[in-house]
């Protein structure tokens, strides 16, 4: 709860334009990688709907704006070791969907392991369920196992999934454009039910696809389900600039973060769009006590659950190195080559070199370092100091709001929403109540005109 | 409701180890094509989640076995006259999932144009979410405009379709049974989550997928979600014969509905599956009122609401002619191909082709009869008479229960489970409380063994 001593502390409340955006990255038992062999723990949360349903529901509660699953189409990791299996995000977000009114609700989903018409038809129909709530997190999907499951013997380079990507975005955009907002004129006595006129084949021909279109789905709430984007090398910086409306991130340094929202902003102001309409979400780990000591001790028990062989297979799967060639109490091979020469995820691979490289790590800290966050910050402290610490990210333009990922689920999401929040509002930071309806005005964003709409109104206008 | 008298015209109760299933197939604003020019129609129903949340309800209130929506990745019809909007059904079923406790939840998808990991993802993570309920319409999609949406010139020939069709079920399986149901043993005390030898790399190398595996989503409730098939050509039914579990299916006659109940079951038979492991649904369009005469009534006034030139067209595409070598008050041309020419959907063209020629129809009267159920059958009468319909079929050996169809919704489903399930309660044949959970219970069908746990089994026993 929030004292006046410290809403003295940041009186400010010069934020009335600008608002803290918050999604809440959700993950069966939590984002430390060890939180499923907690007694709190629920180890069987990933294919029970009822805990992510009272997730979204905390969430919610909180005001976020959003929740997000990631996803990838393979079996990630070692089964033996940690809980890997995930329903597929977009039957869940359905169910999540039917049991809440307000929160947005994001899933990933692959442009390389998908084709536009299903996907496009899928997300505009999620769209429709929610009343204008779905947003879809572009990724190309790193990494030849997946390739295998969809007939493929290994994964396409990096330049070309970033390709494949921006021409099927372009595809699916034109299928959710492919109806007018006013097509459905429903003419009972005259028996007209949708204007032709207003209902558009969009007959793409692209090097990737051919599709004739229309959709089978009206044009949803939103018009467009927002678009999100979570790669940052450089195909994924040019790709968030043309495309992305919210951009997931992991830095490890506010100078790091403060670098990547220039850039980006810049590089979507180059290509005429407002920089506004791109909202930069780093992750955050917050693993919250009432003391800073007694979170580092909360910090220590995850870490000691860490088994380190099995993290270490999985950082050497990053660096596509062998684990032996990485002993747990040295530090990194001097000899790692720099990101281009990598297909797999780029800017995951630099973060984590330059994270070792920077403080000196051993392999086996790094492992303790990476356990908490896979790479993202992981705040450690009271939650005013969590609270501080998203304040100056957010005024010092490293940030326009978090995507806040516990460590343990359900309990550290409670703890966010209880204890960290209502300090960000005593500071003016961040909303009481929802002030619009769907995804897209909880972000400040605009509902997107349909393309063949505008082309009428021009021919209209030069008529 | 029932009288002793109804009830006693039926006294028999001789149906204890023989049940009566129900599906309810669900549209929009009904089956009959006119349906949604009604004054008590919703002509947005189609993308109104709440709509058919209230009808999954009404049906789970009626105890019905399942629910189902058809599907085709493509706008068919035309748009200008009636509602051909659909929203993805399996996001609809998970909408619906999520505000019902018992109904099965059964929806199509396409073989031709999904990737079976992504499908098999979806249908697993969907049979998680309900606990148990999810069924899979397999289908092969006829039709070119479908292909066009899918970087197709135009659809594969009939006999590949089915080709391809029976190595995706295949694939689906493999990967359904990739996690033995004690895979996930969750010891937080040694930090083992699964049981590595109980996750299965399903390494399918075939004509049509290359597919490594495992699932990323344990094995579901049901072991596999119930299999349905709805085609009834040559290649429908073999393929019927050797996957499905339930059948949905069209018949205008008890003598054609008996044929092919023998013969499927015969099929099934020669292939080594119980016969009752296979349950056959025609599909019935009831039209009730209190008396026959209003029934008829009820029906005319759908019929005055055809627009011919419509449905004209629509019949033209399903024979592959023009709409012009149709002329309304003519009979259908003598020189339509045997279905063996079509590569489109061939058992329902046969069906039109046969009905027009049995009672010699003019176009006109072929389009108000098709108008009602498509080729389905359309029962017009008493909640009695319908009831005797059912009963007859059932007890005829026709049917093992019936694919209900209502000409309008949600008003004709209501009428159904007021007014003609009280009768088949009264008479013994349908159930008046759910006495599984799954879906695979309400049909009475048991739960498929893993075929990797079975041959470690086996391989267990010769040890």
């Amino acid at each position: 709860m929030t004292t006046p001593a410290e809403a003295n502390q940041n009186p400010t409340r010069q934020h009335a334009t600008r608002q803290l955006h918050l999604n809440a990255f959700l993950m069966s038992t939590g984002h430390h990688e060890a939180s499923w062999r907690l007694p709190e723990s629920n180890g069987l949360a990933g294919t029970d709907v009822a805990h992510f349903q009272r997730l979204a529901r905390i969430a919610e509660a909180g005001r976020f704006d959003s929740i997000f699953f990631a996803d990838s189409p393979v079996l990630g990791g070692d089964v033996g070791r940690r809980p890997s299996a995930t329903l597929e995000p977009t039957v869940l977000l359905t169910a999540i969907a039917a049991v809440t009114e307000h929160i947005g609700l994001i899933a990933t989903a692959s442009t390389t392991y998908n084709d536009p018409y299903n996907l496009a038809r899928r997300f505009a129909s999620i769209d429709h369920v929610s009343g204008g709530r779905a947003g879809w997190n572009v990724v190309t999907t790193a990494g030849d196992e997946a390739a295998k499951n969809f007939s493929q013997p290994g994964q396409l380079a990096h330049f070309s999934r970033y390709e494949r990507a921006s021409e099927f975005l372009d595809v699916a955009q034109k299928l959710w454009d492919s109806w007018d907002d006013d097509a459905t004129v429903v003419d009972k006595a005259s028996g007209v039910w949708a204007d032709h006129d207003r209902v558009h084949a969009i007959n793409h021909e692209g090097e990737h696809f051919q599709v004739q279109g229309a959709l089978t789905v009206p044009r949803s709430p939103q018009g467009h389900p927002l678009i999100v984007q979570a790669g940052s090398s450089e195909d994924g910086k040019n790709f968030a600039a043309e495309h992305a409306e919210a951009v997931f991130v992991a830095h490890q340094t506010l100078q790091d973060a403060q670098a990547f929202y220039a850039d980006l902003k810049q590089r979507t102001r180059d290509l005429g769009r407002d920089p506004e309409s791109i909202k930069i979400l780093p992750g955050i780990v917050p693993i919250i006590a009432a003391t800073e000591a007694e979170a580092r001790l909360l910090e220590q028990q995850l870490e000691d659950l860490i088994q380190p062989e099995f993290a270490r297979q999985r950082l050497a799967s990053l660096l596509g190195r062998s684990p032996a060639s990485l002993p747990l109490d040295e530090q990194l091979p001097a000899d790692l080559p720099h990101e281009d020469a990598i297909e797999g995820a780029k800017s995951r691979y630099t973060l984590v070199v330059e994270l070792a490289r920077r403080e000196h790590l051993t392999v086996r800290q790094l492992i303790g370092r990476l356990g908490g966050g896979r790479g993202h910050l992981v705040a450690v402290g009271t939650a005013t100091q969590i609270a501080d610490t998203i304040q100056t990210w957010f005024e010092s333009k490293a940030a326009d709001g978090f995507n806040i990922m516990p460590a343990v689920l359900p309990s550290g999401l409670q703890t966010f929403v209880e204890q960290v929040l209502p300090i960000l509002r005593a500071r003016g930071l961040f909303r009481t109540e929802y002030a619009g309806s769907t995804l897209r005005e909880h972000y400040g964003l605009p509902r997107p005109q349909s393309r063949f709409a505008v082309e009428r109104s021009l021919l209209g206008a030069s008529a």
